[in-house]
Formats: C-alpha cells, structure tokens, sequence
C-alpha cells in the first residue's frame, strides 16, 4: 500500500498494534543438527502464539536482496524501502543518537592508513581503539571553517560521524572513500551544482585534517561517505492516524524510529526494561515498536548457541506482552542473521500475527519450516502495517 | 499483466471463459463451530472442481484493504482498481440502470435531517420509505436550471441519485456532505478551476431544494457526494480481444460491466435465470460473467446459516455450468464478506480454476482451509484474467 492510498483510508481509533521486532531472526541450518536457531530454541510461547495467528515470512526488500537495519525497519513502519531510503551519514548520526537538523549534511567517517606515496594501506587504519577515536574527534573539532559549523562525533573503534551545519549546504557530494587499498583518497566532488560548494568545504575539512593526522599513524588520514540530509518523509501520525511509541535501547533503532515521527521513549537494556516502558506508557500510544537487539548480535557474530539463547529470552517476553492485551501483535525480524553466515541475509523472515478476524493457518510451532504453512506465504514487509490497520478495524473500505 | 501488454499478446479464438462471482464468498470461522460459512456448507460440486482445479486466493485490491464491489469486479475483469477507479456518483447510477452518456455528471444523494439552527441531525432523514423517496424525487425534478437537464433518480429509502446533463459539465465538485452529524451541511466547492461553473449549478440545485423540502421533515434538507463521470475505459474487446457478456440480475454489476463494454443481457432474479440465459447466449459470446448476489446479502446481515444455504444453492448451479462445458471455467468472489464481521472484508477470496493444461494441487475441498494448498496461493485478482486467457489459448508468447 502506498502512503497515498494508506492516508486515504486509514483511521483514528481505539484499537492497539504491537510490532515485537526480534533483530535478524530468520536462520539457517547448523551444519550438524539440521535444525536452525529458531527451531533449535525451546519456544513455548511464541509456538502457542502461532497456532492462533496468520503466519508467513516477510521479505523485507525485494527476493535475494540482504537489507541493511534501515530498509528492514522502514519496511515494517509502512513505507516503502525502495522509495524511502535513507543516507550512510543520517543513519550513522542517528545511531549515536545525533539529532541531525533538517539542513545538516552528515557523513560517515573511517580513519585510515596512507603510507608514504599518500595510497590508502589500511582503510581501517589499524582497527585503532575507540578511546583513540575519541581523542582524534577531539582534535579534528578544532578545525575552523568559514560560514559552517563542524561536528567530528566518535562511533567505534575508526569509524566517526562528520555533520556539517550551516546555509545552503547540499548533500550532492561524492565519497571520498576510493573503497579499496593502494588507491588514493579521493577529492570530495559534487555530484550536482548544488554540491559544488559543500564539496568545496569538505576538500578543506580533509586538508585540515591530513595536517593534523600526519604524525598519529595509523590513523594519519581520513575517509568520507555517504554524504546525506534527514529525510523529511511524512510522519506515522500524518499517514497513519496513529499514535507511534518506539521502545528500543540501541540509538539507531531509536533514531529510524523517529525519522518516521514515532516518540523514542527512554529505557533500558534489557528485554525487562522494553516491557515496563510500554506498560508504563500504554495510555499514551496506540502502536508500539519493541526492538529487541541481541538476536543479531549473536547471529551476527557467528554464535549459534547464543542467538538459540537469546531467541529463547525473547520468547520469554510474550506473555507480558500479550498481558497488556494489544489488539494486534506481530512478531517478526527486519531480516535474517543465520549464525552459519555471521550476517545479515537475504532469507524471509518468520512472521505473525495474532489479531481478531483471522483465518487459522494451522502453523503449530514458530520456526522457518513450521511457517511454511502459513496462509500469508512470503509477503514484502511493507505490507505488515496495513494488514495490521485493517485487523485493527483502523482502514476503512476502497471504493463504493 | 497491464493493459498495454494485454492489448499486446491477446489473441482472438474459439475458446470461451467462464467467471463465477459468487458475491462476498470469503468468510471467517463461525465463533462456536471454528468452521468457516464454506467449511460449514455442503458443497460437493465445487469440491470435486478443486479437485481438477488450480486453486488459491485473490487479493482484490491489496493487503488489509477492503474493496467496494466496484474494485473487487473491476480487478476480475483484469482492470487494475488503484487505475481504474470509479466514482461514486457513477456507481450509484450503474446500481440504478441509468445509462450516463459522457458528459454526464453524477452525484450519490441522500435525504437527510437538518435541525432549526441548520445543523444535519440524521444523515439518513430517519430511513424514510422507499415510496417517500420516489416522491421527493418527484418534487425535485420540478426544478430548473439554466443551460443543463436535471434528473433526480430515486435509489432506495433516503438514497437518490443526481444527473447533471449539459455542456462544460465538469465532476470538480467536493462532497456537500459533511460526513457527520451537527455539522453543517457544506456548500459545493469547485477543487479546480474547471468545476467552478458545476459547483455554482449544485449549489443552486441545492438551495431551490431547500426550499421544496423545508416541511418536508425528516427528510427537510439533501447531502451530495461524490460527483463523477462515467470513465472512458478501453472495452474488453479491444485489449482482450474477447466477445463479453454479463449476466447479472443486479443493476450495478451490470452497470460495473458495460463500463468494461460488456453486454449485459437481461436476466432473472434466479441463478436458474442465470443460466438459462448463458445457454441461450452461448453461440454468441466468448467470455461470461455470471453474477450471484445473496452469498454477499446474506454474509452483510449478519447470517451465517443464510450465507451457509446461499453457498450450498450456488455449489448446485455447477454442474450446469460445467455443461456448457467452457474452456476455462473460474470460480470467485469480488471481496470477502464474513457474516461474523457483517460486512465486506479485505481477507482474501476463494479461488479455483478449473482448465486445460493445470497442474493438479491437491486441494480437495473448496474452502479457506483447505485452498491453503492451492498452487497459486495469494494472488492480486487482476491476473485472474490474464490466467484464463492463457489457459485458453488466448495469449500470445512474449518477446522472441
């Protein structure tokens, strides 16, 4: 459903929708067992669930397509990923939780290794430790540019957010990341007109800080990309008529949450704090978000056993979530992370809904084989959001 | 399959194409017996047809959006409803049989309640009679104005319909109506430049209404809304290169069909009329559309026994079809309508195909479980068409 057609016909209401987003919980096979994580977990709750909901797997963004956390999260908010996308830079800031302005121009940083011919010899300069992150942001924040203001804003270990603010700044701007070794850094270059002063300002930037990297090898040097602005998309509120809560502890969650105007309510790390947060929070809102990250954490870094150990805690959670009675509950993943692949991946991923006026699908446990008799099949994630609208009596009927 | 494409590989031929409409046939399970109204039915002819049949389900419009029977027929005939779109206006003189010429505009009308202060107390004037209605409308043809024809068709208790003929007619017109009650009724308003003049007629038609009905309480005042004209879409036998007839007894649908150019031929309130007519009609014509309404008046009561029995009454009708012995003979519904729910549904709808050159299923039942099996799965009902055209023999291969 597009936005027009989704502001066309949704509705205000009473009802309430859940989405219960367990990071990169599709899987694959172990390689000895046969089973995959999911089906490896002892998963009482979410497998009672299943057999009273409508069941599939969601494809986040197109077959075959892996989908970074941004698309498999603006998917399942109801907007299109193809059409809304968001910049390396913007994601990068929100994921520090940098509440970026309309007019800011934001870029992802690396700090690299250039040996003595000026070529890139380790983009990652070295994998240096984030407290050394901090200190070169620090220094890099003493650069002075005419006209604009600079933040230099740490990330993890090379990596390091670049925002610029100021007037008439534009995002055309390629990366200065030649993205290979025994390359040289590229200079900033506009990709339209209107970049060509911005590019100006970041060839500058990079100047400055070259001079100031030159003896702090092997970070003496600097990579850009993915210069972008906020994108100013129409909120859930606007499109939806719904009153939107994101309950996430990690900054990037909280910042894609918001990017589609849902309030980011504070909690805590644990699956424990998600839940108080939404029951303290019930009254205000209409459709929550619950992120749960530690998921893909483990599939992510390739350990199987943990990412069985972590879907077997979020499974822990269904009962307090089902106690607050949501009219609507959907459990699924912005994408897979098989621990076999230590990754993101392409696969669908298992999804649910537990609603009113559903068909039975006669799924009896919530894995990536029991799913395959779901009467939803393999489904674009977008299409979650008004399924859910419509199970929650909150779209009202297309033509006469 | 657009149309382009369609006008594109559509071949002419001697094959002939069967579409049952069963009215609103989707449903949900009855709350004490968990069984669906076509679970619940004995329908032993269409469950042989699944048996030799491609089955599946249709998405009329899109995931979790309800369709109007506009949309849901709009789709089988293999005209995409987000594109094709019909106003309100025109739907309502289809359901009339007043045959709109081009130029026409339509608006639907209701009688309505206003209170001393001007304010809309009932928007449905107390569902005053039929025979009332048929009076006032009477009473407002009296009217005249400048330069245009009016026609003031009586619907059903406080529903009318709104004709303007004329030249430099334009359906630029927004909704008198405000939608809800102790609201003003609104004056028309022109949504672009071309609708001025239109909207200075209405508000005239409206203001010499006012006065005839002022004693004339509860239906003392008129809301209009949705202003249209009839479309100007390609016919069936230009972009499928079919000969098409309908056989519908209700007005709209036969309405709904001529807009695709098909020929609606006079029919009785039976499903025996039904079919008498199509064996009478079968030399001429290629293409059927066999319309069975009381599943769908049924299911919009409330009645789950009636939907049962009106299920059970259309299984009967098989065999006689079958015996026309159609190349391809497809059974559906335009929308869902779950008599639990007492209202059209977005769940999607039961479908069988029953052709030459399928590949068997396994589907052995004709019902929402069971179809759960069918090789086609969820599909948008637009391919319907399409489908059958190629399992007839009608479609040309694409690209060399």
């Amino acid at each position: 459903m597009d936005l027009d057609l989704a502001r066309q016909l949704s509705m205000t209401g009473e009802s309430k929708i859940m989405l219960f987003v367990i990071d990169g919980l599709g899987g694959l096979p172990h390689p000895e067992t046969g089973r995959t994580e999911l089906e490896s977990a002892s998963t009482p709750n979410l497998d009672a669930l299943a057999k009273e909901s409508v069941c599939g797997f969601t494809q986040p963004v197109a077959p075959g397509v892996t989908p970074g956390s941004g698309p498999g999260h603006t998917a399942l908010f109801g907007y299109d990923p193809m059409k809304y996308s968001i910049g390396r830079g913007v994601l990068e800031a929100a994921g520090i939780d940098f509440d970026l302005r309309p007019q800011d121009v934001a870029a992802r940083g690396n700090f690299c290794t250039v040996d003595g011919k000026g070529l890139v010899s380790d983009r990652r300069a070295g994998r240096i430790t984030s407290e050394t992150c901090v200190e070169l942001c620090e220094e890099l924040r003493k650069i002075r540019l005419e006209g604009v203001e600079l933040f230099v804003e740490p990330v993890r270990e090379y990596r390091f957010v670049l925002v610029l603010r100021g007037d008439g700044l534009s995002d055309a701007v390629a990366d200065t990341d030649p993205q290979r070794e025994g390359a040289e850094p590229l200079a900033a270059r506009a990709t339209a007109t209107a970049g060509e002063a911005t590019a100006r300002l970041v060839n500058r930037f990079v100047e400055e800080s070259k001079r100031i990297l030159r003896d702090r090898s092997p970070a003496n040097m600097l990579l850009l990309r993915g210069f972008a602005r906020r994108p100013d998309w129409p909120s859930m509120a606007e499109v939806f008529k719904l009153r939107p809560a994101a309950v996430a502890h990690y900054p990037m969650y909280r910042g894609l949450a918001k990017l589609v105007g849902m309030e980011a309510l504070p909690t805590g790390p644990a699956l424990d704090d998600s839940i108080g947060t939404v029951r303290e929070n019930w009254h205000r809102f209409d459709y929550f978000f619950v992120h749960y990250k530690y998921t893909d954490t483990a599939g992510e870094d390739g350990d199987f056993e943990r990412k069985v150990a972590k879907l077997e805690e979020a499974d822990a959670a269904i009962p307090s979530l089902l106690a607050l009675k949501p009219d609507v509950l959907m459990v699924t993943g912005d994408h897979s992370t098989p621990a076999v692949l230590a990754a993101h991946s392409w696969h669908p991923v298992p999804f649910l809904m537990r609603a009113p006026w559903t068909r039975a699908d006669g799924c009896d446990a919530f894995n990536e084989v029991a799913l395959q008799r779901g009467s939803l099949g393999t489904f674009p994630a977008v299409e979650a959001l008004p399924l859910a609208m419509a199970h929650a009596g909150r779209l009202t009927k297309y033509g006469a």
